[in-house]
């Protein structure tokens, strides 16, 4: 059942996690992230403008076509080109349809009240511009603040996934800091915005269509939250496999227990094998089994069992800033040396290394045992994380 | 010195503020909120799609030059038609810059590492398609995930206003939660976010880059976050004021002893008064002169003395999860009365009301006595909160 394709009136509060959860049933737990970066226009021989955004995201969705579950655009990658690279995204959104791939639009709004409908006619209304089946959501205002985008998604059967954790150390002191007045009083920031997401999918038979953005590196930080991903049933996108250092280990410490909603957003590390499209297309078969397995493995091991899990809703806290704690496994432990500071979502390391202190950290990509990069033509290769980046 | 036009190679990393500083002395303390919701496209006898949101920009830019410090567009006010509206927007950014009059795109980006040289593409290098003199910023990811960004600005000449202080209660639980680690371990979020923002305007002779947002309705909030605005040396620019309740006792509580950096945006109750080009600038220029009463009268309040001020630098604390305590006084005790619940730059009660519980506590517009709404002609004339919004 395609309902992506517009003017259906029969839409179903539910449709778009039941869409979703049967794509990944078929093709697994892969999210291509479609983000032309200049330096892999560059590389690919393309345009660094809006033609060349547009050539390159067509292309890498015909490698993902049949090979994974959804595909994931960054806006700003378009943004950047204004007007023309909006039409751009506006022409691949509508041949990913045409294809009945799920997308995802990474546009990270803010949901202020006064924007909602706004944002439902760009996302989510027939006849949307930039028609998509889900979009990604920043709940700075307050998870509450985006319930109304979140109606106005669900009532034309489409999704979100609202950002809650992250890897790097300055969001993690914000999201794991201790609310002092409402609902999550004595909860972290992220515990409160799960469990409202959470609240979003319960009462539905099978997956959920609000979701959580879930980094894959986030190693101990998880504990710190207050969140068990495996309580939580709408799906959870996570972005930072493969390129900026997650690996199958991350995937499943973090997210053991899970009951097959984890959708796994790898990008750079599949572009790097383009523009050839056999080589594309290999490559991302080869990640997107990389990836089913290390979730497979992650869905056998038993979660932390915990009485604060996010869906046995807790009892308004009469303690004030308690921080939560855990027993920490050893798994997770092992996990957080090394890849806990990386930045969220870098899977170009050298757009943000002349600005940020924090890309230091992000490791070059690893390559994974069942994919040969020998196979690989030299220029499509993954770049050294110490190319330089062409300028505008 | 009007830097705003592009391709100047000697900007200094602090000509924003200083521009700001120079309009906002010259004009008074308004900003022009350009947003063009469905309903007062409808009103003003528009169509509703990119042309009339175009149209109506460029009447309201008339309005406000010569008459107001800068002007402010809501980015998902063009977004909703598409690339269309994008190219909508890109012509009234070059109008205003033909005009002199300082921009504000209100993207509310969350600047993710991997994403920042694009948003420096698209809003600040010379040359960028929706070229503005600053944008507005969300920090879920943490205040130092946005330097990068930041830096892009600065570099450029430019400017940014961070979300750290909203007025509605879910927004507060989470912007007043404690932090448990990192450098203001022991403070709030918004502390965190306003000090980062700080250190970017020290040693800035006159007003800084880096601005903050905090709603003029925020109330009783302000202390709970431990921010104090009259310590902030940057812009600071708060919605609010007029349409969804803020008046100026609020702006008298919430910004006293700030020192003539606070930017008040005020949309819908100016536009409000269209499309008539004279109702409208004598609407602009009555709320100006309203707005900068109020604001001074702010200036001439002592602020609380407190040792926490944003501007020291607290060393890092040791005690955890202590909430910041403040002897309040009583009149922002008597402002939090009604406001405190408003939902953030709601200038459009009708827009959010069918989705949101949070938009019944909007007030209608209270007319401030210096303007009298029997000069406009009838459907002109402020809308009342239970109009109906027509769909499309």
């Amino acid at each position: 059942m395609d309902m992506s394709g517009g003017n259906q009136m029969d839409v179903q509060r539910s449709d778009f996690g039941l869409r979703l959860k049967t794509c990944m049933d078929k093709y697994g737990p892969l999210c291509v992230g479609i983000d032309p970066h200049r330096k892999i226009l560059t590389d690919w021989g393309y345009n660094v403008d809006a033609e060349g955004a547009e050539l390159f995201s067509m292309r890498m969705l015909q490698a993902a076509h049949g090979r994974a579950a959804a595909v994931k655009f960054q806006t700003p990658m378009f943004e950047r080109y204004g007007s023309k690279g909006f039409a751009a995204l506006e022409r691949v959104l509508y041949a990913a349809r045409q294809m009945g791939i799920i997308t995802i639009v990474d546009c990270l709004h803010g949901g202020l009240s006064t924007t909602i409908s706004a944002i439902a006619d760009a996302y989510f209304k027939p006849g949307a511009p930039l028609l998509a089946d889900a979009i990604t959501l920043l709940p700075y205002y307050g998870a509450r603040s985006l319930s109304g985008l979140i109606d106005e998604a669900l009532d034309n059967g489409r999704g979100v996934f609202i950002a809650s954790l992250t890897s790097n150390e300055e969001g993690a002191s914000l999201q794991t800091a201790i609310r002092q007045s409402g609902d999550y009083k004595g909860r972290t920031v992220a515990y409160g915005i799960a469990s409202t997401a959470q609240k979003h999918n319960e009462g539905i038979e099978g997956m959920g269509s609000v979701g959580l953005i879930i980094g894959a590196t986030i190693g101990q930080w998880i504990s710190d939250s207050g969140v068990d991903p495996a309580q939580f049933t709408g799906p959870i996108l996570s972005p930072g496999y493969g390129w900026q250092g997650a690996e199958a280990k991350d995937l499943k410490t973090v997210f053991k227990g899970t009951k097959g909603n984890v959708l796994v957003t790898v990008s750079r590390f599949i572009a790097a094998h383009g523009p050839d499209i056999a080589m594309l297309s290999q490559a991302t078969e080869s990640i997107a089994l990389d990836v089913r397995q290390a979730l497979l493995e992650a869905t056998e091991e038993p979660s932390d069992e915990t009485p604060s899990g996010i869906v046995s809703m807790p009892k308004k806290a009469t303690e004030t800033a308690t921080p939560l704690t855990f027993a920490a496994t050893g798994e997770s432990a092992a996990a957080s040396s090394g890849a806990a500071d990386a930045v969220p979502d870098v899977d170009d390391p050298t757009e943000s290394a002349p600005q940020t202190d924090e890309s230091a950290s992000v490791p070059a990509p690893a390559v994974r045992s069942s994919f040969d990069p020998s196979k690989t033509t030299g220029d499509s290769a993954p770049a050294a994380a110490s190319s330089k980046e062409p300028r505008q």
